[in-house]
C-alpha cells in the first residue's frame, strides 16, 4: 500500500507525533511496543528473527500498511492496516484494523484517537466502505475508547490456534 | 493464494460437496448465496458489475482464496480466505475468514462443519498460527456452531461505515 504519509497527528498539549510507513530498522522498537501490553506481552519472542522476516512480509504486500509514530525520535504508537477484497456489499473493500499500539506511558492522552481517526481516514481514502477490527475481551477501556470514536460492537471475535 | 483444491467435503447422509476456487463464472451464484441470509440479504444489489470487478480484484490478489462448494453442479457454499502477515505472536502469519454461506435449504447438514475444518486446515497449511472471523452478535446459532468447533470468542468485532 503506498501513501500520503508521513502525517502529523495531534495529541493533546500539543504533541506532535509523525507517522509514517514502518521500515526495516523499526522492527526492534515495534516489538518492544508489542509487548508493551498487560494481555499480549507474553505472546512476544526476544528473537528478532522471525519478526525481520515477518517485515519483510509485510512490507512486500500491497495490501498492508504497517505504520510507526514518533515523538522526539522515538517510536510511541503503531498500527496494521489491511485492504481485503471481497464480494459482500456489492463488492466492497473491507479495511481491517490490527495490532494498534501506543507506548504505556503516553496512552490517554489523545494520540491513539488521532491514529485511529488517521486510520479510517487513510482506509476510507483507498476506497474501503467498511473498517474492522477486534479487541479482547479483556480490555475494557479499548472497547470504551472504539465506541467514543464511532465504532460498533456488532461483532463476536471468534479465534482459533492452529 | 494456490492450493491443493478441489477437495470433497463430506456432509451427512453421504452428501459429498466439491470445494474447488471460485472462476468468474460462479460469480452470480456466489451473490445469491450471499444474499440468501437474512441479516446481509439488505446488503447486496442486483447489479452485478461491481460484483465481477471485485472478484477479479480477489482473483488477482495472492493473499485471497475465494472457495466455492457444488452439489450437483449447483454452488451450495461458499467462504473467503485471506492470509495477513503481522508481526504479533513472533510474526506470525494470521488466517481470516471471511463470507461464509451455505445454502439455506442445505443447513445443519454438516456442510458448514466440514468447509470450516477444512478451512482450518488450509490455513495451517498455509502457516497460519492463528485464524479468526468476526460474526454479526444477532447469529446466536453460528456462535454456537463456531464454538462446537473449537473456536472461542474471545473478542469483541468492532465494525465502522467509512
Amino acid at each position: 500500500m503506498t501513501d500520503a504519509l508521513p502525517t502529523e497527528l495531534m495529541g493533546r498539549d500539543g504533541m506532535q507525533v509523525r507517522l509514517r510507513r514502518a521500515v526495516a530498522a523499526d522492527v526492534p522498537g515495534l516489538v518492544r511496543l508489542l509487548a508493551d501490553d498487560a494481555i499480549s506481552s507474553g505472546r512476544e519472542s526476544d528473537d528478532l528473527a522471525p519478526y525481520q522476516a515477518a517485515f519483510a512480509r509485510i512490507d512486500g504486500d500491497p495490501g498492508q500498511l504497517l505504520v510507526v509514530g514518533e515523538l522526539e525520535e522515538a517510536l510511541v504508537c503503531t498500527l496494521q492496516l489491511t485492504v481485503i477484497p471481497g464480494l459482500a456489499r456489492a463488492g466492497a473493500l473491507r479495511g481491517q484494523v490490527e495490532a494498534v499500539r501506543v507506548r504505556s506511558d503516553l496512552r490517554s492522552q489523545g494520540i491513539g484517537e488521532a491514529m485511529m481517526r488517521w486510520a479510517a481516514d487513510a482506509l476510507r481514502a483507498r476506497g474501503c466502505a467498511v473498517a474492522q477490527l477486534t479487541t479482547d475481551k479483556r480490555r475494557l477501556g479499548a472497547h470504551r475508547f472504539y465506541a467514543r470514536l464511532g465504532w460498533v460492537a456488532s461483532h463476536e471475535g471468534f479465534k482459533i490456534q492452529l
